[in-house]
């Protein structure tokens, strides 16, 4: 197993630090294991015999095998101490989740972030930390975010991961997933960095089956390992799309990354360009973020950048030819044979012209004939249904037509709902089933700019080995 | 009583193609007119002697007085005959809501569209439509939009209209914003504007009391009334923010301008430049459009450009750092004497430096402290807090002290929530108390650069005049 493997799938796991007390971090975190962790859980403080049930060891020593991760949640002064106990039990790896060290700004903070980097050094242990949330895996239940659930909920098991920089928006970000039903596959949060950093976990996730897109993000990357995470973002985003959030792009914002995580925020246009060259998609905002991994969960890739519009809300149409054309879309004009096919089947009253418009009377077939002259087409690459439900004629059935359309075509349908109630539970039908849905045309274009620019990293990989 | 104030607050109303068939729009429109509104109401259908208890009149001509308002929803063909009835009986406005008329592109429609012009303006009818949904008034209940409320709720009585280009849009806008409980005070959508457009509507809303914010969906204006729209814009936006999404911005976008309203979209550059001359806000997306809404129907204006951020979350503070700058604002260096009196009030290892980090193990009364010393402070016009409610210390007692604090120091004060079901709780609370909650960082620093934009225009009148 590799000393990653363990950070996410160790059969056992030792809490440093865990005890009954309400509130604590060591409850928090014990609690945790004891709710989707299928290893064995060994609790350790001297002060308990038993905690939530299990059997608590007073000393690491006491151990009955070294386990294959070590949460540590004690007062930092304590940490080296445990971390040498660990090392001579033979355990690779440790999650410190304990503030105190260099972030502190103090010279006593920085001796012991110093002794815990000699200390892993030479006992061949990998840390992850200190001062950090950790990590949370929905499929092995591993689970270090100190937060309980009542104050942020766990995102269900799913296919994306994320690494965050910090410890906070980690947090807002699982509560937020699980709120919207986005599946996680893990999530990570280093802290200082003291060894595992972005590097390593992007690495580990390559070939992680449960994982199918990556979100990162970053302040600033740590002295010396530039190359190394490009290169290693470049393989990746060969096999999944790598998407990142880099904050700290303006002056000021790298003057606050640095008060912040003491992260070299750096020159942004030099990360920028870096980034285009590894092949990773970056967002430019958080809406943009969630965006772009709902699309890329959920659709197929694009062979080019035609995009049809049909909708029943001539004004929506416009809204987004505006917003797609903004992206560099190209919005074909409907070519004659089209032309003619949609006039057979459509009221003269419907505008062919891509956008076509449908009108208000349509209904939830007008819709199905146009997408079936539509959609099998060679020269559209995607289609972007605008169905809004405040039009009487639309039932619903619809709904399971796009959802069947989508698996019969293989090409990426999205659409764009503007309402109340009832535009929230057709929207939530259709994300369930694989329809991407947008409440603003805006956001609809700029998610599917994130799907086409991946798929050209992923086309031109493709070629480049053929 | 002016004209076009018969439209919003007339004292009785006739609706011709009244039905008692379900589904029809005739009966749509007449029951909207049962629900809300306190006039008179008289059914105008030659088939019937009572629609929905009210007594049904055979023909205008016997109708006991003449209406304020008439809304006509009988096929194009009969609408002149109609339209020359009412200017008989006496009556000064009408919407009419029939659509083939120009907008069919047949002779026939273009014939019918003129015939209705020339009898308008032979009576002094004033027009809205034809081909049109017509008008929502929230105080009046004039209520023409033809969707049933479980198609498309009503919004709540409120603060805001809407004018738009598009129908659709228009009842989408309706529906999202009855979801988002978004009080709107009138919502005009003019289909052909054969008579009745964006001057008239805007030059009524400019002194209506009801009305503190303007929104307008706009595709183009008609051909010479350009500079008459400016002007009104110009006189308005000296009262009331004027806020403008255009579409059609876009060469492709124009053209399906083009095919949905027949709107000369123009060059935007044109536009672009001329709103700013006249003083309205142009906003780039549906988001944006929604979000400049509530920021200001809340937010007192803003002296100048200078944003503090009080954060739990470090990311999240250099997040919103990054967006307040991009969007221009000034995120001072926190000056001395009031990093002294920070330092004074919050412990060692929290950041005084603005962003304020109160870090993940602040309480309600860390903020509350802070925010007693920066609120009070002359060279601080806004201040953004970031109070995520997965950090455990965050109990709710800060949602009150800032309704509190946003009375008593009367400086904009917006909220960044991100999460699940307690952050939208925590949302929910803060918005009805007059609070702004962004989910989004970069949303949030777009729409205080509304308020910000508005600030300076509402300066510039007061200082002109003074």
């Amino acid at each position: 197993m590799s000393a990653i493997t363990r950070f996410f799938n160790p059969s056992s796991v030792a809490v440093i630090g865990a005890t009954p007390r309400e509130g604590k971090v060591g409850r928090v975190i014990l609690e945790n294991f004891t709710k989707r962790y299928r290893g064995r859980v060994y609790p350790v403080n001297p002060g308990y015999d038993e905690i939530l049930g299990l059997k608590c060891y007073r000393s690491i020593r006491d151990l009955p095998e070294a386990p294959d991760l070590a949460v540590i949640a004690i007062p930092a002064p304590g940490v080296p101490e445990v971390l040498r106990e660990l090392g001579e039990k033979g355990c690779k790896a440790a999650i410190i989740i304990s503030g105190g060290f260099r972030e502190t700004g103090t010279p006593e903070g920085e001796r012991l972030e110093n002794e815990v980097k000699e200390i892993a050094l030479k006992y061949g242990i990998r840390i992850i930390g200190p001062n950090c949330i950790g990590i949370y895996d929905s499929w092995s239940g591993v689970d270090t975010f100190f937060l309980p659930e009542e104050k942020m909920k766990r995102p269900p098991k799913g296919y994306v991961a994320f690494i965050s920089q910090s410890g906070a928006f980690a947090s807002a970000l699982m509560d937020w997933m699980a709120y919207n039903n986005i599946g996680v596959s893990r999530a990570v949060s280093y802290g200082n960095k003291v060894d595992v950093d972005d590097v390593d976990i992007l690495e580990y996730l390559a070939s992680d089956e449960k994982t199918r897109v990556i979100l990162i993000y970053l302040e600033g990357l740590k002295d010396g390992r530039g190359r190394a995470f490009l290169e290693a973002a470049r393989k990746v985003s060969t096999v999944k799309p790598v998407l990142i959030f880099k904050a700290g792009k303006t002056g000021r914002g790298s003057l606050a990354a640095a008060s912040h995580t003491a992260a070299l925020a750096g020159d942004y246009s030099v990360y920028k360009s870096a980034f285009k060259q590894a092949g990773i998609v970056e967002v430019e905002s958080f809406d943009e973020m969630m965006d772009a991994v709902r699309i890329l969960l959920d659709q197929p890739l694009m062979n080019g950048n035609r995009v049809y519009i049909i909708t029943d809300a001539g004004g929506v149409g416009v809204m987004l030819t505006d917003a797609l054309t903004s992206q560099g879309f190209e919005l074909p004009r409907t070519p004659p044979d089209l032309r003619e096919e949609l006039r057979r089947v459509l009221p003269p009253h419907c505008i062919v012209e891509n956008p076509i418009d449908l009108t208000g009377d349509t209904d939830d077939e007008r819709y199905m004939k146009v997408l079936e002259k539509v959609l099998p087409r060679g020269d559209v690459d995607a289609v972007v249904v605008v169905a809004l439900p405040q039009v009487p004629g639309i039932k619903g059935s619809l709904v399971e037509y796009l959802i069947e359309a989508k698996k019969k075509y293989g090409k990426p349908i999205i659409a764009v709902s503007i309402g109340g109630e009832e535009a929230v539970k057709i929207a939530r039908r259709l994300q369930e089933n694989g329809i991407t849905v947008f409440e603003s045309p805006e956001r609809a274009a700029k998610a599917l700019k994130v799907l086409y620019t991946y798929s050209r990293i992923k086309m031109k990989t493709t070629r480049d080995r053929g």
